[in-house]
């Protein structure tokens, strides 16, 4: 196990609709409220599982205020006033800058490593070893990113594009620029080229590094954190007037421009589970030409029978599920809904969402 | 509407487990219990409407003890009497012949005409007015059959080999033999010979005829048909002496080779929902080239949301279902099952019913 490291707080963005992922995924009830690995955790246990060794109860959840109870229910150990909900989502801008500004008060040699609440990370040891080298970067006021080997080609992934290492850190890099999601031919190349990583959307930074990068490009809404943070009561007010933008543009992207952010190379398994083909893939369901003989369950094994067909099923409702000759099928049965789809169309799954609201049952979203 | 014919019995055989349209067909509430074409009737009550203008109240149904409450409470103006139980099942033969054996004794005029339960016609004039034709066939004791006119080259019915005009009837052929499920090509080419027909397994004949001609293979198994008619009592003990032999092989094929066979050709529309591909074409699904752009739906459509998809849905169990981008899929979600598979497929939906009881899981099948 890692040893703690001092002053090191992890902020979890909690939040996100995952439609992608619906019907396990909701509005009332987003995939980091799920179990989604069947380890008997859910991502957003699974998450603060694998930061405690590092931060012990240094923990702030931002979350949105509908799911603050739940997040709560789910974090028995936690002491509440390490929840920060939000009154209305505003984007990850706000909800990191509002965090970093709260720190940044409470303790002044703070450093703040923000990671997703909906990940799924295979190796915690390996993970926790990059974010301690993270942190050492951190403490020289570098924004630090965590850059994924690629293992294949992703077109559903952002990048980092890696520049030279940074002398005293054997694991740190220069990065040129962040990448949007790519065209699998330039995703191929990227990874021919070897110097580019997936960006796994974490970072690691001083919170006044943060709040002082931000009132660069933006002033006002730095000021507005920091006056929020001084007085926490006046948030319903102030919250609706943050601009709505992602950290990445507000702060990242002009900050690697300014040769500000470095990156921990690191090879342990992630995923963003960013559909249920993704879902699938983590699970064990392999991808052609090497498919798993059957379907992979996420549930109770003994309610599938599967004749001639792989892909995922997820017998959520309870409910016996027969699945004959289908190839890469996705049928999710949970108590109120049943998606019955293939791996291939897992990114449509999002219209499905639109068209229950547009007709009316924005209840089963 | 058709007149009724002066000592013409309906024979209804309901039986058979319809193992291939599981979940919605079951061990215990077997198809002809349901309603399979939306009409708001099921296939038991659509076969005897379709027959009452022909027969009034002369009707037998012949159907296991199990399934004899459930007849008769979905025919409550059927009289009691008209249900015959079979203690077990024992094939056609016992089944069709003992109502053979009671009508010979309650009316030496009575005309005969087998029809399954589980069959679905879609123009019931023409219907009738074959059945009537082929009633006065079966007064000069013709063994005589329905032939439907194939729509297309089938592998999934047994055919009828048609052979000359019988003089005196414009209607009827003589039957040169019953051919068995055929490969595709074969179909084919008896479609381009215009000597085939598909048989429907109805057959209209003399009750009389019918046990003579068994008589003159097993002349035991008549006799005790014949006895068992005489003293109903006795049923406990002598149907599980009875053979198990279709009629088909007991009857009505030496009977072919003895040239007592005829068929009357018809056109009407007729299935046997021997699958769900076929209940999907049924219910307007279309076949390649040209299948309907959206998903029948058996039951409340508006449950379903279709996301550039074709094929089948039945939301039985009253939840919501989305498809996404899956073509001639059909979905069969009933409350305590689900099925997922393709209309190409559909045959294979029985070693579902095989896998759940060899699982232990028969309460399911």
């Amino acid at each position: 196990m890692a040893d703690p490291i001092e002053h090191f707080w992890a902020v979890i963005p909690a939040g996100g609709a995952g439609t992608r992922l619906w019907p396990l995924s909701r509005a009332g009830a987003p995939k980091f409220l799920r179990d989604l690995t069947g380890s008997g955790r859910t991502l957003l246990q699974g998450t603060l599982d694998r930061l405690e060794p590092l931060v012990e109860d240094r923990f702030l959840v931002v979350t949105g205020a509908s799911h603050a109870d739940a997040v709560a229910a789910q974090l028995p150990g936690l002491d509440p006033s390490a929840i920060v909900a939000e009154p209305s989502a505003r984007d990850s801008m706000a909800a990191i800058g509002y965090a970093a500004a709260l720190l940044e008060r409470r303790d002044p040699d703070a450093v703040m490593g923000s990671f997703a609440a909906d990940h799924v990370i295979e190796e915690p040891q390996v993970f926790r070893r990059t974010v301690a080298q993270a942190t050492e970067l951190a403490r020289e006021d570098w924004v630090v990113t965590i850059g994924i080997d690629p293992t294949f080609p992703s077109s559903a992934f952002g990048y980092l594009h890696l520049g030279e290492a940074i002398e005293g850190h054997a694991s740190g890099y220069r990065v040129l620029s962040f990448v949007e999601k790519p065209s699998e031919v330039t995703a191929r190349r990227y990874l021919a080229s070897g110097e580019y990583r997936w960006n796994a959307g974490m970072f690691v930074v001083r919170p006044t590094v943060l709040l002082d990068l931000l009132a660069e490009s933006d002033p006002d809404f730095a000021a507005a954190l920091r006056a929020l943070a001084a007085a926490p009561d006046t948030i319903g007010e102030v919250w609706p007037t943050l601009p709505k933008i992602a950290v990445d543009h507000a702060v990242a992207e002009p900050a690697a421009d300014a040769g500000r952010v470095a990156a921990v190379p690191a090879s342990f398994g992630w995923d963003d589970i960013g559909d249920f083909s993704s879902l699938a893939a983590l699970l064990g369901a392999g991808t052609a030409p090497r498919p798993r003989a059957v379907p992979v369950v996420l549930g109770d094994e003994s309610l599938v029978t599967a004749v001639h067909s792989t892909g995922l099923v997820v017998p959520a409702a309870g409910k016996p599920i027969a699945v004959v000759g289908l190839d890469d099928v996705v049928v999710v049965d949970t108590p109120d809904a049943l998606l019955v789809t293939t791996r291939d169309r897992a990114q449509d799954v999002k219209a499905v969402v639109a068209a229950l609201k547009s007709a009316g049952r924005a209840d089963l979203t």
